[in-house]
């Protein structure tokens, strides 16, 4: 493998900058406003939520992106700007020109995107106070602050990077994200920015970013809930000078394969950091007949909310597992089929040729009290295995919402 | 309405007796076994879960249907008599062997369903042993042991009748059904059992008790959870001397409403005993162009975690009922729809037009304090109205199936 995780995030790749600052929005100065900027304009792509309720960052971003270019990235958290009519909408465009004005570049080359409460119109002159103050402060090592501001009930920040080599240059792609709650993205996911020095055609950006995010961000569920904001943009400003990417070619292939690798850590990093959540819960649906089905069958699997319940309990009522795959829509044999659970601390296999396998409960107990649960289940009736991720539901899960207006 | 709601249950009807006991499959005495028998043949009809695992009594049941006749029903709780093999078949046989042998009826005439954990095998020599005792004990009373005898975290027995008058003649329908978790029915609930005297063709029986579960059981979500042992099965025993209902004539529409009435109140018992729910929450979408957008858009509330848990908490967060149904997949025009909470202490509207509707935080968490919540959604463009039933997502439902093997 010539890929390197390495720490860092979005300044990671050449000429990247970035700020994260608090103007206001939320509470006790927590940081809430961030930025990225790169040096030279970028070719750039966006997936959006699919949900029929979009928030109004989402609607200027997926217009400014007509063109396939962009320069810079606005973020803020605690208000989401959605559900907020006509002045929503306008807000999102201010934020826009704020920072096009303080940079020197176009308002159509800033994308916008907001995270937080629905329904609550955005205090857009805090913002506007505060965007001199943002700029001044974009640097190297600003992608510590700026991942700090886009978080919500996040507990950490999701900040990462990985190189590659193509053609004899050095690739980077760096990321940040936020996650935590009302996670269970379709076609996006909360908010993931990414950027990279690669040079790429715009096309083929979008190809990338959409098949990474098919099987990264599209198989992770906190909650079942697909949220309004929804949002992954990806900008490429080609400083890393490799070849030109202008078809499918081993580059390509090179690029698209470290992509991914990103995009799933990353998932795997919201999944953990669900709210509330204790453990993190890995579904793999091994031999299945095609892609699709794996996907809806792990997925089934990780937003039941019994299975969730009873891992948070390291109990390993398996019944449960069973349950969630048989109501999931995908035909199986359930003579077929093998359900284990596995942890770092072993494996135990719970089910085959239709009937339970005895086990020790205790010995199951103590796998599952891991923070790292695998769920495998084994339909011995295809070439194709899917994994999908989530995490336990908890007390904090319900705390969190019952008591947080997010 | 000349229907009236009453007391009672599976035994209202003329001719049916039951009773309930505890046979050893639960721990600490608690009845696990119930009986319903008439004391003449009946036609009968049924309607199983849609999960793909299916419980081996529901197969045994679906195989003694096929004649559209049954005169007993046997049940146990405290074990589902699922993923148990060929032996969990002979088992549920077995069943109804045993009661046949007592009652001196065919064995194809007893239907059997089971609840409880999956994937532990039946202790099938407790319930052999005990038939004998249970039989004895038929009588008129027996419907409230044997409503408890089907309980597993139900905190409440669901037993309840109704009367109507059909050709001069008093026809009573009764019921006993359990819920509380994994309720998300799919053609089926849990468990409901429903007894009549009305004389109706055994396939217009099939087609009233199909189309009332539709519109009642169907409709309720505890927790997203379709379980491998939903059943509905009537049983109609002639025994009102009701002019025969033989086609789709008034008799049939009034037996027809009176069914739904009942099973309504069923499907709303279940919801509100929802496993640790403080609250029932129905969701009403109106002027929706159809019943089945009206049904997904409905049940995509009922089944958000972040509107069950902000339920929970009395918290106003209407911005998760528009996302909820945003990702449920019907489209709808945002700007035609006005959103309200209300409950007996008043109601609060807090979106139209696309905008946010000021109110009061204070007096919206006095609103939600109750303990019957209305979320009801005018989307002003058709002419059906659906009502969807659900309950709050709470600390006790995390901490019943953290620790319970149910």
């Amino acid at each position: 493998m010539n890929f390197e995780i390495i720490e860092g995030g979005v300044t990671s790749p050449k000429g990247f900058v970035s700020a994260g600052i608090s103007c206001g929005i939320k509470k006790r100065n927590s940081k809430d406003l961030a930025l990225i900027k790169s040096i030279s304009p970028c070719n750039s792509a966006g997936v959006y939520t699919k949900n029929i309720v979009k928030g109004a960052p989402l609607i200027v971003t997926k217009k400014h992106l007509e063109n396939k270019k962009a320069q810079a990235v606005i973020a803020n958290s605690g208000n989401a700007n959605t559900c907020t009519g006509e002045e929503g909408l306008k807000n999102a465009e201010e934020m826009c020109e704020y920072v096009a004005r303080e940079l020197k570049i176009e308002k159509e080359d800033v994308l916008v995107a907001s995270t937080g409460i629905i329904g609550v119109k955005l205090n857009i002159e805090a913002i506007k106070n505060a965007v001199p103050d943002l700029v001044k402060k974009l640097d190297k090592d600003g992608y510590k602050d700026a991942s700090k501001a886009i978080m919500t009930t996040d507990t950490f920040q999701k900040t990462i990077a990985i190189k590659l080599e193509l053609g004899g240059k050095t690739v980077t792609i760096g990321v940040m994200a936020k996650g935590s709650g009302m996670i269970h993205p379709n076609m996006g996911t909360m908010l993931s920015f990414i950027t990279t020095d690669v040079n790429i055609d715009p096309d083929l950006l979008d190809k990338a970013l959409k098949e990474s995010v098919r099987i990264s961000y599209n198989r992770v569920s906190v909650d079942g809930d697909t949220s309004t904001n929804d949002m992954v943009v990806i900008l490429a400003n080609g400083l890393a000078e490799n070849p030109l990417i202008n078809e499918e070619n081993e580059d390509y292939k090179l690029f698209l394969q470290a992509l991914k690798k990103l995009n799933i850590e990353v998932a795997k990093m919201i999944a953990k950091d669900g709210e509330g959540a204790t453990k993190l819960i890995e579904c793999k649906a091994l031999n299945v007949s095609s892609e699709e089905k794996g996907e809806i069958l792990g997925k089934s699997v990780i937003c039941s909310n019994l299975v969730k319940t009873a891992l948070f309990g390291c109990n390993a009522n398996w019944g449960r597992i069973l349950d969630a795959i048989g109501y999931s829509g995908v035909e199986f044999d359930i003579n077929k089929i093998q359900v284990t659970m596995k942890s770092k601390k072993g494996s135990v296999l719970v089910f085959e040729k239709g009937e339970p396998v005895p086990f020790s409960v205790k010995e199951a107990t103590d796998i599952l009290s891991e923070d790292v649960i695998d769920i495998i289940i084994n339909f011995n009736s295809g070439n194709y295995n899917v994994c999908c991720w989530g995490c336990d539901l908890t007390y904090d899960y319900v705390k969190i919402n019952g008591e947080y207006m997010s």
